[in-house]
């Protein structure tokens, strides 16, 4: 495939999508064919590959490239790929690199550098379009011509006023259904969504989804344009964004990737574990309390799983609707409609799970029914708490603010497997003599 | 705002953005009020309010307009919208207004009610642009000022052939960049990413997401152009997918939406719950048989919590991490790699978990160094499990192709409960010399 003719190669290889060709170039596995590439394709068109590449393989083949194909590559990538690539590289590349750029990208990327993880800042990239508001629409076309190849979309003309300072938007569409003669500022939208630069990207998510943008601006506090985000790095971070909402769930927040080492796992994963074990030596503790009652009838230790795994369930539930709800926002639509329906579905729940334990528990234990009544009895209970427990806590939490890992799944199943189990010991104690 | 100058009051809502609009109807409690909206709004303006709301909304709405406005609102409304709604609507509503409709658009939304949800024909649009290849650029342009009004997207041209069938594809950006004299056939990417009309959301999303599409085209088995797929229904796409896996995950599969009724969000979920109550009686069966162990030492029942508990959050972590890679298709690139980093994390973990309790029970527990010793080893052991459990189930049916629902949080966590206790009381059973 690749040592004979070079022509025909490029030819071949150009015509993929640029996705495909990153795929292509990415199961190279000798480092030789890989150099025949470097020397096949122009430095912007091996950019095109290069920035689409995972991170980790574009600091690994980044010292790969000669110097001068070097320079030219970070020339021609996008500059908020760019200052991805930058972070990860060490300081004597950068500063070799940056003494080699043209001075004006150097500067924007080191600006991109600064923001932080997770903001409007770090998402944005530069290559956006903006004219003076006293273009005529034929003017502005003209210069999109000029841009096309160069901006990541031609599809939002953002419009400056004279201290280019963002005053409205004009869509492609919309330039080329109008009159040629007439000015931006007659035809552009003023009400234009965007976003500061230190805005949250769980934010910047919702706004794209909502006003249904391809791009969004991002603007300093005194309205000049930064830069856009485009809507494929807003569908990254809702898929960013889920993985967390999971992880949250399941006590491995930031350990959820599949890249990160066994150690580094175990390092985020192991406090959660351990700190569930400190609180699991509390429900031990209440156990211990009612040693009595088990030393009577040590039968009820075997349902102590089964009232506390229902309540842990049921519990989860109702979380999974509230966490869900609150990153939806739909919860400000009506707290207490959400919470009288999931205490209404709690209690049909319970009175299920109570009419099958009245109807197995007498066939498995020769017709117990003391100790089916109290186990049903203490389950019903338990899912009404756990309901209960598994939906206000995490609305207070959302609405003082706390931080969410306190509402997550294994925090409020071990509080409810402790809720339970009082329950469970107190319902057996008090019939105890039913039992015997 | 409302009841002075039609003429003002249109302008200032017309001035804002459709989501914007559509919020401020949305709001308007008042039948009368909303009246005064549909005088003030031609058929096609307030159309582009109209599909924004949610369905429930434009169900409660639709009876509100006179019979001629709602079939100009219908007519100006985006084929696929109008299809969803019409799912809901009753039978003599369809047919009333399918007879007022455009033949051409009454048959087009009749074929989009009949694709199955979830799948590209129930989400694509039928207003795309798709022209012949032999047009040439200056043509292409003249038909795109046309369709600008009118089109879902005018960013991505679709070139057909004489029969047809899709052959290519030219951004608007490429089509403004090029020769005015070069046919679109010169300058098409012939690689187009299309779907065909019953492949699955989720796949559809991860298309879009890896080549950066702003919309995706569905066929049907000859290539014939059927529609097309807007990004903006992606990202709701992937926020539902989302929901989904978190549903899984909770053991509420279809019932974590906050618009559903108690009692039907009770039907969805009390089948788990139930479901998991009877798996929970083969846990109880398990401790009954170890009734004679817990009669000599009835302090180990307050351990079963603890044991369980650290089994199930062990276990949930990896199960997220393996279904977070498996709908990333991260799997893919090596299971072995995936397996052999969750055990080597769940050993450590365990390493830590039991060095905790051998500090921590012999302080509570008066310096009972053999239940010290018995607890950690079996936490440690049932870590060791529940990692395994967590992270092989999920893939061997992801394989084989089961039903997810089976690799789902609680019955997986129930499972490792079950073997958590079995390792705990054969650890006492074997030792239980040493605490008496």
């Amino acid at each position: 495939l690749e040592n004979d003719d070079i022509e025909s190669f490029r030819h071949e290889l150009l015509r993929l999508h640029q996705y495909n060709q990153m795929k292509w170039f990415e199961q190279l596995q000798n480092p030789s064919l890989r150099k025949n590439v470097y020397k096949a394709l122009s430095a912007r068109e091996f950019a095109a590959i290069f920035q689409k590449l995972k991170l980790k393989d574009q600091v690994d083949k980044v010292q790969e490239l000669e110097d001068t194909y070097q320079a030219d590559v970070f020339s021609a990538m996008s500059t908020n790929r760019l200052a991805d690539l930058f972070n990860r590289l060490p300081e004597h590349v950068i500063h070799q690199s940056i003494d080699q750029m043209d001075a004006e990208q150097a500067r924007t990327v080191m600006q991109l550098m600064k923001h932080e993880e997770g903001t409007a800042g770090a998402l944005m990239t530069t290559e956006f379009v903006s004219l003076n508001k006293d273009l005529t629409i034929e003017q502005a076309i003209e210069k999109l011509r000029a841009f096309a190849d160069l901006a990541e979309t031609i599809y939002y003309v953002y419009v400056e006023n004279d201290q280019h300072q963002l005053v409205g938007v004009v869509s492609l569409r919309h330039l080329l259904a109008g009159e040629s003669t007439k000015t931006l500022e007659e035809i552009m939208k003023e009400e234009v969504i965007q976003v500061v630069q230190d805005k949250d990207q769980e934010d910047i998510a919702k706004l794209t989804k909502d006003y249904d943008l391809i791009a969004i601006p991002v603007v300093d506090d005194d309205r000049h344009l930064l830069g856009i985000i485009m809507v494929d790095e807003i569908m990254d971070v809702v898929e960013e964004e889920a993985t967390e909402d999971l992880g949250e769930f399941a006590a491995s927040r930031g350990a959820l990737g599949i890249e990160i080492s066994a150690l580094l796992a175990a390092k985020k994963r192991a406090p959660w574990i351990m700190g569930l074990l400190l609180i699991g030596m509390v429900t031990a503790q209440i156990i211990s309390f009612f040693e009595n009652t088990l030393q009577e009838v040590v039968m009820l230790s075997a349902f102590i799983p089964l009232v506390m795994g229902a309540a842990g369930n049921t519990g989860t539930q109702t979380l999974a609707v509230i966490v869900r709800s609150i990153s939806n926002d739909e919860v400000k639509k009506g707290v207490w409609k959400i919470i009288l329906r999931e205490l209404s579905a709690g209690f049909m729940i319970g009175i299920c799970s109570a009419a099958v334990l009245l109807i197995v528990i007498p066939i498995f234990y020769n017709g117990n029914w003391p100790l089916a009544f109290i186990v049903g009895g203490s389950v019903f209970l338990a899912l009404g708490f756990a309901t209960f427990i598994g939906c206000v806590i995490p609305i207070i939490i959302n609405k003082l603010n706390i931080d969410q890992a306190v509402a997550s799944g294994p925090f409020i199943t071990t509080l409810n497997d402790m809720v339970s189990i009082v329950i469970y010991f107190l319902i057996a104690t008090s019939f105890l003599q039913y039992l015997q």
